[in-house]
């Protein structure tokens, strides 16, 4: 049986989950989504990920007219259907049919499943080339479908070598387009952003388990502190924690801490 | 008949311009559009509004499959199919498809024929009050679709009893989310920013008719020049020249030049 997707009230073939091109999403880039994964069959932290998608959706005004119950149902009834383990789930709120094509109306919701690819172990083991640039992702907080110039970036960084890119702006690191950032220091301290970021759920449950065996703080992280940093790494569902090994033209060979940071979360969530 | 919309290669009825839900758009936010006006059934400034909506596609790196002339002849051929006098003509170039939910693939393309309210006699005997607001549009001079901050502003705009904000940064005005702003001096010089806006064409057009009869300077103007200021007045495509009577707690009660620029434009422009 085909792939099924749930769109508004129905469960439909994925081929045919189809918005109409007035939707504010297509028109004005007017949305908010969140992803998670499944372990086997098994959402993995989803709890804070409806969380997340519950006050983004209030942050950007849009009305989610099903219940927290409700939108779990519909998750569990498309894993039962599609039977499909491993892949995350994407819930997606946008910004509706709007009469004058600018103004938010009923929000359409989809929920779909959709595989992604966990980071090799080769990339693992070389780690990520990140291109410092000065952005402010706009709304920060809430997880809209503003990824301009994430995807603008693509090409640039290509071009220049790099994997990713990593945010900064007035002269303090951000995040990634995609994901969070943390450093460790000389003197073996985990130091992760906590201010104009979007506040991550694999960053939350890492930094729960790094403080019981690390010195770990939230605080703005200078753009010249990179250069003395020991050991860099990202995290996002997908990615989970993936190590930095070079940042501009700084090289950060060592990955200590990281590794055992993710055998910690690996083990710990079983994922 | 219903009334028709070009999507990829073919005309179909309205209901049915459909985009699959994974298009990069809807996922991403990521697409470029451009509108101009019908008078009566004849394009106004079509190749003005061509010439940007290429520099947008290839300013996001989306490639557009059909010739300029195709395009051209596809637009004369949904005005003779609608025959709807009057409303404008929307060009959307979409990410498309994107495989992996994040690279752009091949874009969607839709040209469709959207009504809008033109501004009616008494808002512009009225004029507008604009919100000063600190911000700057991503990617300025490609006219992308991310109108999130435009969106997130209205309830807040509308609380405050304003009916548009302007946009500054560094202590510097560009533009308004769907407009470009000029200002009058108290020595009837009309000033108008230069960078980090959008390249209007009504502004162009504006521009030209203007530099006849009034001194003109293209330059950054100050938040604080706002408050010395004789007059002020908003264009754009849907508005063409309206004025502006407040600016945060400013009155700018004058509109000798804005009301001349306007018979100006209309009578020149016959629209």
């Amino acid at each position: 049986m085909a792939k099924q997707v749930f769109i508004n009230g129905d469960f439909v073939e994925e081929d045919k989950a189809v918005l109409h091109f007035r939707d504010l999403s297509v028109q004005r880039g007017y949305g908010v989504f969140d992803f998670f994964r499944l372990v086997g069959n098994e959402p993995l932290f989803i709890e804070d990920h409806l969380d997340r998608f519950y006050l983004s959706a209030e942050g950007l005004h849009l009305p989610i007219t099903f219940s927290r119950q409700e939108i779990k149902n519909i998750i569990l009834e498309l894993i039962k259907r599609n039977n499909m383990p491993g892949p995350g789930i994407r819930l997606q709120l946008t910004g509706g049919y709007s009469e004058d094509g600018f103004t938010a109306a009923k929000p359409n919701f989809i929920v779909s499943q959709q595989s992604f690819a966990s980071p090799a172990k080769e990339q693992i083991e070389k780690g990520l080339k990140l291109l410092s640039y000065p952005y402010q992702r706009q709304l920060s907080r809430i997880k809209t479908i503003d990824y301009l110039m994430a995807i603008w970036l693509q090409p640039v960084l290509k071009e220049k070598g790099f994997n990713d890119a990593l945010y900064h702006h007035d002269g303090l690191i951000t995040e990634c387009p995609r994901n969070n950032f943390f450093m460790v220091t000389s003197d073996d301290v985990l130091v992760t952003p906590a201010e104009n970021i979007l506040a991550g759920i694999t960053r939350k449950k890492l930094l729960e388990l790094a403080r019981n065996s690390f010195k770990v703080e939230e605080r703005p992280i200078n753009l010249d502190e990179l250069k003395e940093a020991k050991e860099a790494f990202i995290t996002s569902t997908t990615k989970q924690i993936l190590p930095v090994m070079q940042i501009d033209e700084t090289i950060l060979p060592e990955r200590k801490m990281t590794m055992e940071l993710l055998q910690l979360f690996q083990s710990c969530y079983k994922c």
